[in-house]
């Protein structure tokens, strides 16, 4: 493992003995008695009262309306960095696709495929952080599913989370709902999750330790709709994990059909992210982060959202840092504190792999 | 690739130029321009009407009541195989998870890990595969995620589908549902898709082809509910896939607390699925199956529930193998054609590695 780790392996108890093995073996993932004790002595304690993955599904009562679904793949190296896993990361992230388009999550299922010969412990302090993660966010795991590969056919261990949510009466959310006027706000510091992996892997010491910024915002999202007896009034959010802000603004710019300016001197950047950038030849507007979210908010109400943001701890920095605009359709526009301006696009590509 | 392949890649027609590659890059996963030319000219037009990855989350409509949560990785080896390949296995296995909750699909989920490097012919082949399965089923493919990592980071390529059903009111299906006197019944013959895939992996020819039975179960277990006034007859419904019959029995018979009998003589095991086993020393009994289900019902209502399931092709091969007896709880016992009885126990790993 890499230092700084937040969650130490060491940390993890098997609550019964396991096979006499330290490590994963093909078996685990054969439907047979290696992986009921895998499911029975490492999930299902470390996903707690969510149930886990003993069952092939799980069945939930919801009240009609809306439900909102969404799955994110984890492939993120190294599988531990500075404040967290790739476990907190796969509940958040999910948890955060559901809250971005308005929904409150009701459960989570998580997919394992593992390399064989993945440390045991490495596997239970992911899973107990991902029970911890989940409990914290108010959310259960309520099924999952494990696969394992031989050695050298994955790396160490990826995982998908799907989520399911329901999303409240009145809400529309969505990138095409941009409309000209709307405030561009951002919830906080960019560019810290990307940063943090970046540290962790080329090994590289900024002076300060820059941690990931991963976090669930779906009770953010909730307090930014009660903030407004209209929930109409906020039209987009994003969380602008890869390509980061960049990316996000991008798409929402293309799908609503209006221009997108963003005042760069009023982005939050801490200077730890800004001077990691400038060594590593990145910028910041896009790299990922895993904790924050882009609003689009009507002009008018753009002040009570942004109190309400401030209100709580993961939206104690919003700030607005832009507008939507009738001009340059689909195009993203940077404004310097100079007054000059700059096109903003995206990567063709990937600026840093592996980093969710 | 490997011969006989059912699905040609070369069969799949991208509608638009991609970027010029023939091969899946590390920007295909980067959320840049690559990434969303890949989902708007290749999983866009495969996957239809559904809509597809384009968002990071979908939104459905459901009326108040239960909803099943599903989720399953595919790491299949090798991708295509006599009668399927990884794509349709992805889609209707995870309609059958929700299908044996006794729920009808509302929709799916899916996320790629996919090696750099992978033609892109053989990912067109496998979504366009996806989206034929899935639009065959009556069900929609409604959001999706894909990450690349580097070459040699996995092994071509691993799909998960997580799925949402309804599970209409008064239906209690689980396998802690089985009560003593239930008959057991299966689908249709077992060990194909196992076979299946040995065949082309270990390159043996038995002379007949035996070709995976990859099916979707949701209509037929709708033919089942519907055969009956109280669909609380249906006790259990479970898909022998990793781990076969004797998974599935054992499992249902551990949840229960209830014995198994099952009559050998009458399981279905085609002549080339035996054949083939006793030449790879498997037990036909534990080789995983795609499109069928084991079943536990009240027997005074298996002869109309076996008649509803010979009435839809996936279910011609019904019949009835068995009974759940008070007798010893949590085990499985095999009775031969002579009366002679065994043990039959699960297998503490796996016969045969990622073969679903």
């Amino acid at each position: 493992m890499s230092d700084p780790v937040t969650i130490d392996p060491s940390d993890w108890v098997c609550p019964l003995p396991l096979r006499e093995t330290k490590r994963i073996l093909l078996g685990h993932g054969g439907g047979g008695i290696l992986s009921e004790e895998l499911i029975e002595n490492l999930f299902l304690p470390a996903f707690g009262s969510g149930g886990g993955p003993a069952r092939d599904s799980a069945v939930l009562t919801v009240a009609g309306g809306r439900i909102a679904l969404t799955t994110d793949s984890y492939v993120v190296n190294p599988l531990f960095f500075p404040g967290g896993n790739i476990g907190d990361l796969a509940v958040n992230g999910t948890i955060n696709d559901l809250a971005c388009s308005g929904a409150q999550p009701l459960g989570l299922t998580a997919g394992f495929i593992i390399e064989e010969g993945l440390e045991l412990e490495v596997l239970g302090a992911v899973a107990q952080t991902m029970g911890k993660a989940a409990a914290e966010a108010g959310v259960s795991i309520v099924t999952g599913d494990t696969k394992v590969v031989g050695k050298g056919s994955a790396d160490g261990l990826f995982i998908n989370t799907a989520g399911v949510g329901v999303v409240p009466d009145g809400v529309r959310i969505g990138p095409e709902q941009a409309r000209p006027g709307d405030h561009v706000i951002v919830s906080g510091n960019i560019g810290e999750h990307g940063v943090a992996i970046m540290s962790v892997r080329e090994g590289i010491d900024f002076g300060t330790t820059v941690t990931t910024d991963s976090a669930p915002l779906h009770q953010l999202v909730a307090a930014m709709l009660a903030a407004v007896t209209d929930p109409n009034v906020v039209h987009v959010l994003r969380d602008p994990t890869r390509g980061g802000l960049v990316a996000s603004t991008v798409e929402i710019a293309r799908a609503a059909g209006v221009g997108v300016e963003l005042d760069e001197h009023l982005i939050p950047v801490p200077d730890a992210v800004s001077s990691a950038c400038s060594f590593l030849g990145l910028d910041p507007l896009q790299v990922a982060n895993e904790g924050k979210l882009v609003a689009f908010v009507d002009p008018a109400f753009s002040a009570v959202v942004l109190e309400a943001m401030r209100s709580r701890p993961e939206g104690a920095g919003a700030v607005v840092i832009g507008r939507a605009v009738e001009e340059h359709p689909g195009m993203v526009v940077g404004r310097t504190a100079f007054g000059t301006t700059r096109v903003i696009e995206r990567e063709l590509g990937e600026q840093l792999p592996r980093i969710c």
